[in-house]
C-alpha cells in the first residue's frame, strides 16, 4: 500500500496574505561578510538597504565608519567574535566598543562556544550579558547572539538559547554561515520554544530563496540573515502576485 | 595514440631518506582551532605536541595562558584576525598584544583580505609591519601571515606573499582552514617563488596524509599546519619502514 503523504503547504497563503513585501524587507539583516568583500561591495549593500528597506546593513567591522559616512540614514550591524566565538571576553568587549563607536545600531556577536562545550555555562552566561550591558548603555542597541546550531545536540540548542534569554540579548540567533551548515526549520523550532517568544530568533546561514525564508518565519523566525535579501524580494513580489496579492 | 604519462613519483626516496620522523614532526604545527574544541581538546594538543615533539600547539586565544600553565615547556601558538582578516589593525594589535602578554612564542594573523581586494595594499603592509614590530619589540616572536589562498588568483598570490615578505614576517602561510578549499601544491610553489626562499612558506588546509605532506615539503613548504600531526607522524614512520630506513 502507497502511503500518501499530504504536501506541507509551506509557505501558506495566509501568511502570504498577511506578510507584505514591506514587511518582509524590515526583518532581513542585509548581509555581506565574506572576507574578500570590497569597500564597493559594502556600499552597494548599504544602497540596496536603503532602497528595498532592509532592517540593517550586516557589514565588516572595518567598514562601520565609511558606510555611515557615505550612506547616514542606513542602520548598519557589524559583527563580534566571528565566526569562531572563542576569543576573550576582553577582545569581545574592545570589538563592541569599537563597533559602538563608529556607530553600529546592532550587534551580532558569536557565543564563545568552545566554553559552553568545555561546560563553562557561567562564562558563557557572563561574557553575553558582559556585552549587553555594553551595549545597552550607549543606548537602544540591538544584540544577536549566535550560537552556531550546527555544533549543537538538539539539548545544547534549547540551553544555549536560555542562556542568552537570561543574558539578556535581544536574540538568539542560528548560524554565522561560516559553520558546518546553515539554519534548519528543526533550530527555529527549538530556539523559538526555549526562549517562549520572549525576545527574537535570528535564523541566517544559507537561506538563499523566498520559500525557505516564509518558512522560516513561519517556524517562529523574526529576523533574517541573509546575503541574498534583493532576490528573495524579487522572488516574494512574483509569490505574492502568483497568489493574487497585487500591492 | 596514447599518451603515456609517467607518476610524478612523490614522495621522492631521496626526501624521505633525508627526513627523518623527527624532523617532520619538528615543522608540523600541531592544531586545534575548530570553535566546539573544549579545554581538554587543547590540553591533549599540548600533550601530543611535547610527545612527538611538534613545532608548536596552536590554539584558540583564550587557552594560550591555560596551556602554558599545564604545560610550561610547550611552545604555544595562536591566531589574529582569524579566519577573516577583516577586523580593525586596533582589534587585532590588541589580539597580538594579549597572545604575547600570555606567552605566546608564534602568532599566525590573517592579512587583511578584504583591504588587499579593495586596492589598498598599503594598508595591508602597514598592517602586517605594525604586527611584526609587535612581536618583535617582545622578543623572538614568528610571525606568519595567512592570505587565504582559495580567495585569489595566482597573480594576487605572488603579490600578497611579496607583501609579507617585505613587511617583515618570518612566514607566508596559504590558508586558514576556514576557507573556500585547503592548500595545493601550485599554491606552494607560487608563494616560495614569491618569496625567493628568503622567508619560510607554511602550508596548511585540508593536509590530511603524510604523502600530501611530504610533496608539499617538495614544492617549498618548510612549515605544515595541520590537525592530523599524529596520524601524519604515524603514517610516515611505516612508510620510511616500508622504503627500508628504520630509524
Amino acid at each position: 500500500m502507497v502511503i500518501k503523504i499530504l504536501p506541507l503547504k509551506l509557505p501558506s497563503k495566509e501568511l502570504i496574505r498577511r506578510l507584505s513585501v514591506k514587511d518582509l524587507a524590515k526583518i532581513i539583516d542585509h548581509t555581506i561578510l565574506k572576507p574578500n568583500v570590497t569597500l564597493d561591495d559594502v556600499f552597494k549593500v548599504c544602497e540596496e538597504t536603503l532602497n528595498y528597506g532592509f532592517a540593517v546593513a550586516m557589514i565588516p567591522p572595518l567598514y562601520v565608519k565609511d558606510a555611515l559616512k557615505k550612506y547616514p540614514e542606513c542602520k548598519i550591524a557589524t559583527i563580534i567574535g566571528f565566526p569562531l566565538g572563542y576569543q576573550s571576553l576582553k577582545i569581545k568587549l574592545k570589538e563592541a566598543e569599537e563597533a559602538l563607536n563608529n556607530g553600529a545600531s546592532e550587534i551580532d556577536m558569536v557565543m564563545n562556544i568552545s566554553m559552553f562545550k568545555t561546560g563553562n555555562k557561567e562564562y558563557v552566561l557572563n561574557e553575553i550579558s558582559e556585552i549587553v550591558d555594553l551595549a545597552k548603555s550607549v543606548g537602544n542597541i540591538i544584540v544577536k547572539v549566535i550560537i552556531e546550531t550546527g555544533y549543537l545536540s538538539d539539548n545544547e540548542i534549547i540551553e544555549a538559547s536560555k542562556i542568552v534569554k537570561e543574558a539578556g540579548a535581544d536574540y538568539v540567533k542560528s548560524c554565522t554561515g561560516f559553520g558546518p551548515r546553515g539554519v534548519t526549520l528543526h533550530d527555529v523550532y527549538l530556539m523559538y520554544n526555549a526562549v517562549e517568544g520572549k525576545i527574537g530568533v535570528k535564523a541566517a546561514g544559507g537561506i538563499r530563496h523566498a520559500e525557505d525564508t516564509l518558512a522560516l518565519i513561519s517556524a517562529g523566525a523574526s529576523r533574517i540573515g541573509t546575503s541574498s535579501g534583493v532576490r528573495i524580494i524579487e522572488e516574494y513580489k512574483k509569490l505574492r502576485f502568483k497568489y493574487g496579492f497585487l500591492d
